[in-house]
């Protein structure tokens, strides 16, 4: 664990981020909204409905890491300001992902959360530009990545100076193809024992379909999880990524209904 | 899933499998005991103890596949006429595993669930003996499969007229190395999608690490699991095998408490 | 590496089995043959075929560890006695998969080398039984398995006091969709600096596709592989079997005459 | 196959690349030097060494994707300006990683072939940049990326206007432990039966132990490859990266004798 000095559980008891009104760490978050920001109306409604719900960030990609060069790349600046808006309306803050280094200065200035994807985690001229920034960051744990290198990751950015880390796990590749990917829940009792900072679970990248989505965010909220990012879209069919794993603003709201409930059943048993 | 067709959803909508007092599927079923039967007085103290804490069905191996055939193999007759005692004594149903197709037969007259391990699932001599016994079956995923060859598996069993099957993750390798192999939860919604089998989790051989437990069990709990399967020993340092994810009584018997409390909550929830 | 003794390089130099005309550890093998046995005509057929192609083993599968219980599972003792004809007729011993531990002692009768499949590796009744039979074995990597799980399972077999053991690479499971497994090489090299057994190469299992063959048996030559394993059909696409990965009697024909000069090549240069 | 179009056999027989005096996918291409550039003497020394040996090209690391910030992170433009002494000196083009889409430009003044490493082979604004730059880019396969993932970011740089991408295999994430990552050899005819890019092989990376290099260089040659990539110090257990790697320049130079007769033989078999 040389690699682990300021993530590690020895420098410090809990990281605490305060975003909004929320301190992650402490409260229970969760963050909601499409996969990409596709238009102004699509990322309103839905935030607007994930707000109703009780969500506590808007999540939307306006950069997007697509496998290929031949899909919807997202809609940039264009997208960012879309987000802008819909934090104004909502009063929400704004979770939203950089893939260049180039972009972290100027997203600083409409984002609230700075998200570094999966295919990044190790791209380490971005976790540096990212550390610089003094932006809490949420940082994902790349889909071929052990515990401890990930947390090497987030130990880039601490040590340029940024203490606002916020993990999250989002499955593993496996062998097994019924899922997008394997949901790896012992990341968050691992992470906490390894480390002070805060664990949050994207189970929609994980699982890939919306079916798995609901039992896995109780899981996730049992295990301990500090909160969950989900995909919510009016209409998931005609949705420009991930259509697949992503909830609908009624499901999204039964739902979090549960996770909520769960979650204070859960404090009173610890 | 042309090779799923006794084991499917489109057959029946759930199967219940009674064992002693309890119905598996319906209940929630908590297994707990030794990983090896090491000794008589070793064997009855953790089932005297399992039982005070709730646990429904004692499980013991006396016949240990183990990586080396220099390390102990499990105690064997002797074993398995010890945890006889144990149900004697404490009127719990016996859950172990059995190895060899030879002996499917006499064993099932001294035990009540007959375990197939994760290294023998495709052990296809072995599962039509055990389909043909009738007797209920605790079939373990292989550590690299997938859901879909998992249930064929059980279809073996119950193709050969066996119906009693109970399913069981016990995690699949990864890349990661600080837990021993990766819990894969979302087995648990999935399968219960494909197939009408109760399906249980095993966390310890799953994480491999004590550390990790409770949190696995409260998931599997959330995620819907139809029950837990623990290994218990009175002196975990001292243990023949498993013993860095073994539970004391003392560790089970307070988690058992929140294990239960936390069902009959989800119970309501849904 | 306490597991692995009877095994280790530290042992002993080099293992030779002589098995039929050949020995296995000095000359270089190559076995070849349907994947199951299907019809006398058809075995007799091939086996002909590869005999005059320079195979020197048959192999051909009358137990077959097939995935579903409603895929053809061989047609047993009838295989077996179409294989005895076979090596009547062409002098070539003969590989054959034992799944049962049943069936070891009766099997021995009749065939020349027991293979353990890939999954049953660990199915340590079996080893113990192979192991107990002097028969010469070709002991499959387990899909999932280490290089020193796998050596602790040859130990098994070397434990029980049979030296026989064939080494047999067959490709792993990974994320990788294209291949049916990942043929792992490194293998060959690995095995080699822990162990005096021999190692062959099976590239069928492993890719899965009749167009990476070719490219990967030169390669197994190349990396100082003892001998490969090839699946030939005299008519693929009508194979009861793997009929994506065998080779046509004439492929296998050219492709053979390539393997021994490059094998001749290799002897030179070392 | 929808996402690789420009990268297709479909489109284009085969590529060919320029650099220096060879022409990669046309000529075998052996690329050889430090992991890291530590020393102007240690990589004038390697250099000299290499070219004597045979080798076309020189790499080196300036800027080190190390898991740990507190590792050494490379000499960054000191370190390219040794690499352009050490082209000058062997009159051998250099090859170098890139992190950074801010870097490309400017390294394209100093360097001849642009590496994209495993890291950040999902990076797509370091592949946008690195397209536009009409510089050789040799993109390294993920650790994590099937076959058709890695043609996709191929397809990224070709989309860009840049058709010069040399592909190389350098292993992929499994549960092996024994060596670093697993060599997928079956990559070579796998992307040649997709694609007209060339691909070499890094064994180096692959199997993380100089004892297993030469048998998987050797098997690469065979299985088709058009070159590989190798590390090379002069005083490897000295190396601030990647020691149990590393040839000396002695052990690299008989092995390149092999490869290249090796290499001449197989010309002549097909």
């Amino acid at each position: 664990m040389e690699n682990i000095k300021l993530a590690s559980l020895k420098t410090k008891q809990k990281t605490f981020i305060k975003v909004g009104d929320i301190t992650v760490g402490k409260d229970f978050v969760v963050i909601a909204g499409p996969c990409s920001v596709e238009s102004e109306e699509q990322t309103l409604h839905t935030a607007r409905a994930v707000k109703e719900a009780g969500a506590h960030m808007i999540r939307g990609g306006a950069f997007k890491p697509r496998t290929s060069p031949y899909k919807f790349q997202g809609l940039g600046l264009k997208g960012i300001k879309i987000l802008e808006k819909a934090r104004e309306e909502t009063g929400l803050p704004v979770v939203t992902e950089v893939m260049d280094p180039r972009d972290v200065a100027w997203m600083c200035e409409y984002v609230d959360v700075l998200q570094v994807g999966a295919r990044n985690m190790q791209n380490f001229s971005l976790l540096k530009e990212v550390g610089k920034s003094k932006h809490p960051v949420l940082l994902k744990r790349g889909m071929y990545s052990t515990f401890k290198e990930w947390l090497s990751c987030a130990e880039y950015i601490l040590n340029e100076g940024n203490p606002h880390v916020i993990l999250c796990e989002r499955g593993i590749r496996t062998f097994e193809t019924y899922s997008r990917n394997t949901l790896d829940l012992s990341a968050v009792p691992a992470i906490k024992e390894l480390s002070h900072l805060p664990i949050i679970v994207d189970p929609a990248h994980a699982t890939g379909k919306t079916s798995l989505i609901p039992s896995m965010c109780l899981a996730a909220v049992a295990s301990g999880a500090d909160g969950l990012i989900l995909e919510v879209h009016s209409q998931p069919e005609k949705a420009l990524s991930d259509k697949n794993q992503t909830l609908t603003p009624q499901m999204f709201s039964r739902m979090a209904q549960n996770l909520f409930s769960l979650r204070e059943f859960m404090k009173k048993m610890n």
